[in-house]
């Protein structure tokens, strides 16, 4: 058996690379006679894991000294808590905008905690674009705003970033991360879960701006205050050692192997195009998410008969194409196409859609 | 350069030959053609990969029906608030016994949130022993009694456990889980950190009576609440996938390899014999911890100068045998003997310990 094309939406495919480097090392990092997964988080051996990951995240981020990194567990749906008990710290009112099934959930989460608007929604449209956004909506005295950068069940991101003035933005970039540089100043507060473009399950990555931290409602668990990370270096309990491992490698393929954020968005932005000129010029796959929100990580589409979808992914598996079956909710299909995913694979993908279209469409 | 033997205190030793198969299988886990760090935790691939950990941990501890496994993230501090959130359902009173760090930080935690009584301490004596429980201290309306059954710190453990009758008794396995036999029974609710009996770090197991599941606080993060963990079989977000897989070879290794948990148990109760033995005859090391609660997993001792103890454990490192410093607020050496540790290990720890012994103590 050989590697597959692997396009879930997470976790998902990591670079091969990185993987053939985990695996010669696994029983013994350098010289330390000990797997990563044995070592003592206490240790010098592991202390210089953790802080030249963070270090990378700096680096190919560009995060500014003002902001703090924090590793911690719990995936995204953690920080559907967090952020609340942490940033609900002034009128106690907060704006979320629902552009799926995910930001939705955390406007539910956030509402047991606090006074939650929902300023806009795209629901009655299925979520298939980002909802309009009127300036009037916005409460000046929020505490945040929180958004989903990227929706990667609907195939769907953010055109550009809302204008919030000074009302912190909160996001959620799970599944745009590292995809293209991002400029972190526009944020308060940034979170991801590891799995699609960092690293394996098991990490949560949070970037905050200090003036946010320490403010956390009584009664809030040590676990649940961002302060106790920040005051830590992420180790006041035993961390996700090995996954911060895992993150470490892929950051150094980012920037030893790709050349950094700038050459990732190009090469994104290449397989993307492939995907979506096909869909555009099929006349048998129709795309899901409206064009000008179109997602560059995960691209959604349909061919209207439900068991042609069903025979697609079935046939593209067998091609060695998986994991293409779109999300319950929506049906039909989604290529996720992170970072990891070679240009090859799209092309691939492409090519085994037009053999699917003149077999299907003649 | 080899492999050391690996006495750390958590994270800790895994069995070489679970890494092997781990390294073996880390590019492509089977016919998947993928790594199980890329895999859909949806899929059936990973499916039979949880499915299967979970039965095979019911298995080993022949934990009965009516118990819940629940795969979670956040380490067992995570726990320290989830006990009290999920379990202070009715006299909203918990009893706590402190035996070490852990269990004070636990009551501490509780206190945050209920009516919390410290009925037993061993703090006034440095922790070196499991302190005597008054039966006329236990509340008989207590909603939980909590214990740490192993204190890794100070390396003594429960030599039985308290007797609460109708009151669930809540204790912290983390550093002896799959060490021996437990009768789960006893016990209305179990929980450890993965990583020092069951695999890397990142995840967190936890074992619970059903009745005690469904009773929450309002206001709990859905995160915080066992009953999200309950109903969606630990899959409502994604789990830490790859650790829960390190954690079934592990299982499979103690069923395979050597032969279930009571086997493990006198393979352990061996290897802490010929450890005990060498402290009891020697005229340098001094045992920490009271004999009749001495630990099985963590032997602790010191040769009572803080310099000798520090050249100790760079000769012992020297020598392969490595992580042997005690804990900060202990001093000394701690040798944590956990089931990964092999008998060689500990039979070389010795060998050593008597030749430092001549060369310092003529």
């Amino acid at each position: 058996m050989s590697r597959v094309y692997n396009f879930s939406p997470g976790p998902s495919i990591l670079p091969e690379s990185v993987l053939k480097k985990a695996a010669s090392e696994l029983l013994e990092y350098g010289s330390s006679g000990q797997s990563v997964m044995e070592m003592s988080h206490r240790s010098p051996e592991y202390d210089e894991i953790i802080v030249s990951c963070e270090k990378l995240l700096r680096e190919t981020m560009q995060i500014p000294d003002n902001y703090k990194v924090l590793f911690m567990q719990g995936g995204a749906t953690m920080q559907f808590a967090m952020v609340p008990l942490n940033l609900l710290s002034g009128s106690g009112k907060a704006d979320y905008i629902v552009s799926g099934m995910f930001s939705k959930n955390a406007a539910k989460e956030a509402a047991r905690l606090g006074d939650i608007s929902v300023i806009a929604s795209s629901e009655a449209e299925g979520f298939s674009r980002i909802p309009d956004l009127d300036s009037a909506a916005f409460n000046p005295n929020a505490d945040y705003v929180h958004i989903c950068q990227n929706n990667t069940i609907y195939g769907t991101r953010y055109p550009k970033l809302p204008e919030t003035g000074d009302v912190p933005l909160v996001a959620d970039l799970s599944s745009c991360i590292l995809s293209e540089p991002v400029d972190v100043r526009k944020y308060g507060l940034i979170y991801a879960g590891a799995q699609k473009n960092m690293a394996p399950a098991g990490l949560c990555v949070v970037i905050v701006r200090e003036d946010l931290i320490g403010k956390a409602r009584e009664g809030t668990p040590v676990m649940l205050d961002y302060k106790t990370y920040a005051d830590n270096q992420s180790m006041y309990n035993t961390p996700p050692c090995y996954t911060i491992y895992m993150m470490g490698l892929v950051l150094e393929w980012i920037r030893d192997e790709i050349g950094g954020l700038a050459v990732m968005k190009a090469r994104n932005e290449k397989k993307a195009g492939l995907l979506y000129r096909c869909l555009d010029e099929s006349k048998l796959f129709k795309p899901i998410a409206q064009k000008e929100h179109r997602s560059m990580m995960n691209v959604t589409f349909v061919t209207g008969d439900a068991a042609l979808d069903k025979a697609f992914c079935q046939q593209a598996k067998e091609a060695g194409l998986c994991n293409l079956k779109g999300h319950r909710s929506v049906g039909g299909m989604r290529a996720s196409i992170y970072n990891a995913m070679p240009e090859a694979g799209v092309e691939k993908l492409v090519a085994f859609m037009k053999e699917f279209e003149a077999r299907h469409h003649g």
